[in-house]
This record gives C-alpha cells, structure tokens and sequence, in this order.
C-alpha cells in the first residue's frame, strides 16, 4: 500500500516541479534579454520554437539570439530597459503546457524613464529531456486590440493559441 | 514507520500544492480582467465574496461579474489596459489564507502608455470543495494613504484585514 | 526500498521549500517596504547581511532598518510610492542561493503617478536555523550601465556577484 501511495505523491511532486521549472523559466526572460546575453535567451526555447512579436516573426533558437544580437535590441539595452514581465500563470497538462502573462517595457531616455508598451504574452511549451523549453510564444500589445485579450483569456484557461 | 514519514511528507506537498494554487490564483486575475472575461474573474471569488476597491463595493461574484461587464471596465479594454499585479506573497493558515500583492495600472492612450494608478492589494481567501477562492479582496491606491501602507504591511504578515 | 525512495521524495520536496521560500521572501520586500514596516524588512536580512544600492551603502539589519526609518524613505511613503519588484528566479545550493529580478519604483506626486526608475536586483542568499535570509543584495538602475546587466545575467544563471 504504501508504494502505492509513493506513487501517487510522487505524481503531486512532479506536477509542482512543473508549474514551478515553466514560472522560473518565464522569470528569467527579462532578466537575460536585458542584460543582453543572447545565448541564454535563446537557450530558453526549443531549437525550432518561435517567437511572434509585432514586427517580428522567429522561427528557431537561432532566430531568437539573433534578435538579443540586433542593433534595435542592443539600441535599447544600452540606453537602458527593462522588459518587465508578471508572475506568469501556468496549466500543464503531460508534455505540455501553457503560461500567459502581462508584461511592461520600460525605457531611460534623456535620464528619465517611462512606460513605453504594455503586452499580453502566451507561451506554449513542451517537455524536452533536460527540462521545459519554449515552444511557441506570441506577445501583442494591449492597445485594445481583440487579440490581444484573446491571448490574455486562452492563456488564463490553459488553452493553445 | 513508513506510513509516518509519508503522512508527514504528504502535509508538506499540500501546503506546497495550497501557496501555488493561491499564487496562480492572483496571477490569473490581471490576464482575466484584460480581457475582459466576466465569468472566469467572477469565478475567482467565493458566490459571497466581496472586492472593496475606491468607489467600488461588490459583494457577490454576481457584482463581480457585473464589473468586468460594466461600461467603465469596457472602455478601459476597448482602449487598452493592463491591471499589472505583482507576484503574490501568500501565507495559509488551514483553510484560510491572506495574499498580498502591489499593481499598477497602465492606459493606452492617444497612442502612449502611462501608468495611472499603484495599488495595494489585500487578499483574504477560503477552500472550498473544489478549490481555493478570494472571499474579500480589498485594494487602495498607493497615494500615501495609512489604509493602504496597513494593507501591505498586514497583508505580508498574513494578517486579514 | 520505500525508504530509499522517501528520502529522495523528500529531498524534493525539499527542494521546492526552499525555492519557495526565496520566492516568497523577495515577494514580501515590496510590501513591507512601502508600508515603512523598518522592523519586518530589516528581518528580510542577515544580521551582517548587506545591501547596496546606489547612493546607499548598508552593512547590517541595523542599518537596512534605519534605511526604512530614514527622512528619505519615510518621504517617498508619505507621498505615495510602490517599489514594485517582478517575480524572482531562484537558484538553490545547498545552504546558499541566488536570486535575481527586476524592478521598478513608482511614484505619486501631484495626483499622478509615474514610473521614476528600473532596476536590476541580485540577492545572495543564506539558509539559517529558522529560514532564508538575504545576505547581500545589491541593486542597480537599468539605465544602460554595464553593472546593471551583469547583475541581471549573473542571477539568472544563479551565479553570486
């Protein structure tokens, strides 16, 4: 009986692992687009997951650390700012899973700093055998566009774009 | 002896699996709001819960309901919002808990984003047969006010209101 | 066998403890200190714990103690502040840990508010008898400094400064 039981607190432990591995690993986002370090941001997703932001569109890791390397982001690190994401809410369901967040960007220009976008972001992952990866992530503006609050409502329920 | 350790164990993954049902809680709010999904923010909160924000006294996720639904909360998505909540500090006694959290809101505007509000966020929740719920919330504008600094400081000690 | 298999449950579970604990002990910064609770936050610290932040050198709980009680911080509170600081990524070692997130400070002046700074925080941490305690934290403004990216890079890989 009692490895029974094992078994099935086993299962609680895993699923905590989870949720927590997918929530440290949209925590680390900021942080490393910020400092700018390319290869870690990148590392974040899986080989060819993507990344879908207005005005850009990635379809690979390598894509991904490309964008952490281009003037338009270096252009914004070295004035100073911060890609500021949310705690993020995470559904895992087996392989796979869904997180959704909100996100701010702020910018220092001319010694001040200020609020320059407000974003909804979806993230659907998947297991790969050393830990959780990106699979696909999309992120949009909340400038009250319909989509925008469709990736805020499916990511809240769990649910795939 | 077995049996023991397994109880033991298991009361520590619960109260790991009650903080992380509580966190994810609060962190579904903001995406919810957003995007203006009435019935899933209601669902958040016990039938009788109540949300006491400036201006504002809902007493039922009826009213809950009714204030994602109302015109003021419609204009702010149609315009483009974030209701941007920090992550929750949360502290479980039974089957009761307090979280608190700091939020700021941000508006689209006229094509910018500014904040417009910082907020204190006190959380008081109950179990209930199928999960964890908010049975008062209550928010204040970080504006210098005593209440809201009481918020913060009763809030991370896991003190209700 | 099941009592090889409860202890190597147990060193997950408490694994995830401790992560949360981290979490949790970042989350409560911002509440405490914008609510000025001098005793709550300085017992975030080590007694010879550390923080430094620009312009402000601090060698011990007495000193981030008199931090909070200080005219300068008391006067951001008065008028109405948030130190609103993101989810934290944890990496745990043992007895010791590091954690990193970003932040911003918003301020009330005038019937408005406004984001007046974003900062990078990286916090060294220490386990003692009865918990988690900070043991140096230091922080820096995201305005394009280099220090201020290697804080962020380095916590994120879970790397002490």
């Amino acid at each position: 009986m009692s490895e029974d039981r094992l078994d099935r607190l086993e299962a609680r432990v895993q699923a905590l692992e989870d949720e927590l591995a997918i929530v440290r690993l949209v925590a680390a986002y900021g942080p490393l687009v910020d400092a700018g370090d390319a290869d870690a941001v990148a590392a974040l997703w899986a080989e060819d997951g993507t990344y879908d932001v207005e005005g850009w569109q990635m379809a690979s890791r390598d894509d991904v650390r490309a964008m952490v390397e281009s003037d338009g982001h270096q252009g914004l690190i070295a004035g100073g700012c911060s890609h500021f994401l949310g705690p993020a809410h995470v559904t895992v369901r087996g392989d796979e899973a869904v997180a959704v967040c909100e996100s701010i960007l702020v910018r220092h220009r001319e010694g001040g700093f200020s609020v320059r976008r407000a974003g909804a972001n979806h993230f659907h992952l998947g297991r790969e055998a050393d830990g959780w990866r990106i699979k696909d992530r999309r992120t949009r503006a909340l400038d009250g566009s319909v989509e925008a609050r469709d990736l805020l409502s499916k990511g809240a329920k769990g649910e795939v774009w």
